[in-house]
């Protein structure tokens, strides 16, 4: 039987699923709760095939053994710290499973190849961050991505930082203050003058930021104008990066789609509603669809193209890696 | 001969400056280069005392002797990270010098003093941060000074960071992006994939970011629109915190001062021409003026005050504490 395994990592850990070649849908799932490591060469590939390896001996058991013909995996930060996962894995990966055929992605990749397939379109994957990428199935268009200090613009930690902004813009008495996010950032976070010392000392400043951002998602429910007006200029900066990676109207006679996922979707219809209205003008040729999966269906479905010679989506030395045979 | 002491403790090291009370403009100065510690429990007062202590023997000696009968300190942080200051310098600027009066002020504080000495009116202080203090010399008011990540709106930080962000978006095809900011990033960062990686790792964050402001306020000198508009907004935030602290205009017949002190004002017209603007549409009773003298200027105006028992500044716990006789 040919099997094919689908793994994505990311900072809540490394998921592992493996199916047969011709059904990608109907899947097997291992978890490991331990996020992979980043060291000073970037992602540990030592580290990600001492969890791998048992989760895949554990799946094949459970499957009644066979082997593994191809394997995809997505990484968060595989573009530009996947380096020493490119120079490694081929060669382990077919010694220790017999795997010659493997693809490694960044997640962007696998968000995209679980959302829409091996169809032209785009892809905005939006939680704490948010990043748009798309293809004609020529080339890779990515847009923003660029972390909480550079852009990320409309995702998670953009959208909660807005929010703290026009709370504290009301403590301040700053024109452009909002009292009712002022109320929730005080009952979430305790009094202002405390919020800095909480926050700049953590790791973890963006996922703190993005915790705020149902909070603005809620007042602007409820009727804040100044919340509202944060979300609506989310929504305007997440078309702008769907806008700048979607193929052009004029290759895509029958309309486009753009695919939205992600956490950041959650908070529902104070951030869709401006959304809908932001792609509706900025993209008119362009359907919004649900995701039909996610990054580690869409791993597996990478995992099944290569295994049946119908790889589509275009191979890209960071993005989506391939190796031949030499690189092994 | 009656002397009195003024310091400014900041980011890059310790300076005092002693004075005769009559005669605060004119003093000797001596500076250590080595910042003060901040520890757990705040700003540490050993180790700002085993550097002070020495300056102020140095001091005395070059003056031909004599005795400080006040000393003002002004310290960035003091307000949030100054508890341990409050606790121990009285007691330990008795025994050591023989000081009885003593302020211990925040660098907002020390830098309004030196900006407009005891009038009532507004300073805005701007570097990589930016805050604005005013006082009609019965309170005193705050804007802004929350960081980065929380506001500093208009500051070098900010400048910067929006100057980024719009260079990333030229380089992704987004909307409102700039090809000339994106051309001065990739001369000062090099590739725009590389700018996350040399970013995001370091400590000094914030700096890194205002480092690029110069080079925002140089586009806009050029005729760069979308660096225009970076400067247009961020002199649109630094007049809101002015209006936020400055008094009412019922209040102040005669108008109000407000100056702007720091370095970010180094970036010249293109940013003063839109903040001279902002002023005069949000604080039309305000006047403009320069500083007087920088923050260990105004160090010595308070310490003078003190020890002339002329204090005007409205005294406060955290932004301007000046111990009784029980607390020592």
């Amino acid at each position: 039987m040919r099997r094919v395994l689908g793994v994505d990592s990311g900072g809540s850990g490394l998921r592992a699923a493996l199916a047969e070649a011709g059904n990608p849908g109907k899947a097997d799932t291992e978890v490991s709760r331990e996020p992979v490591r980043t060291g000073a060469a970037g992602i540990e590939a030592g580290h990600l095939l001492d969890q791998l390896l048992p989760m895949v001996r554990t799946l094949l058991d459970r499957a009644g053994g066979g082997t593994v013909s191809a394997v995809a995996i997505g990484a968060a930060g595989m573009a530009t710290l996947g380096g020493e996962l490119r120079a490694e894995l081929p060669a382990a990966l077919a010694s220790s499973l017999g795997v010659r055929r493997l693809a490694l992605a960044a997640d962007a990749v696998t968000a995209y190849a679980g959302a829409l397939g091996q169809q032209p379109g785009a892809v905005v994957a939006a939680g704490t961050g948010m990043i748009a990428l798309g293809t004609d199935l020529t080339d890779w268009h990515r847009a923003d991505g660029w972390g909480h200090l550079l852009g990320d613009c409309g995702g998670g930690a953009w959208i909660g930082r807005a929010g703290l902004e026009a709370a504290l813009r009301a403590h301040d008495g700053r024109r452009g203050g909002s009292a009712a996010l002022l109320a929730r950032m005080e009952s979430v976070f305790g009094p202002a003058p405390e919020l800095p010392g909480l926050l700049y000392p953590r790791a973890d400043r963006p996922a703190v930021l993005a915790s705020f951002a149902p909070e603005v998602a809620r007042c602007a429910a409820d009727g804040d104008e100044v919340a509202a007006d944060v979300l609506a200029r989310a929504a305007g900066h997440i078309a702008e990066a769907a806008a700048a990676v979607c193929p052009p109207a004029d290759e895509m006679p029958e309309g486009c789609e753009v695919a939205l996922t992600g956490g950041l979707f959650k908070l529902g219809d104070p951030l869709l509603v401006p959304l809908r209205a932001e792609l509706a003008g900025q993209l008119p040729y362009a359907r919004p669809v649900s995701a039909a999966g996610d990054p580690l269906a869409g791993a597996l479905l990478l995992a099944a193209a290569l295994a049946t010679d119908t790889l589509r989506l275009p191979r890209h030395p960071a993005l989506l890696y391939v190796p031949t045979e030499q690189d092994r």
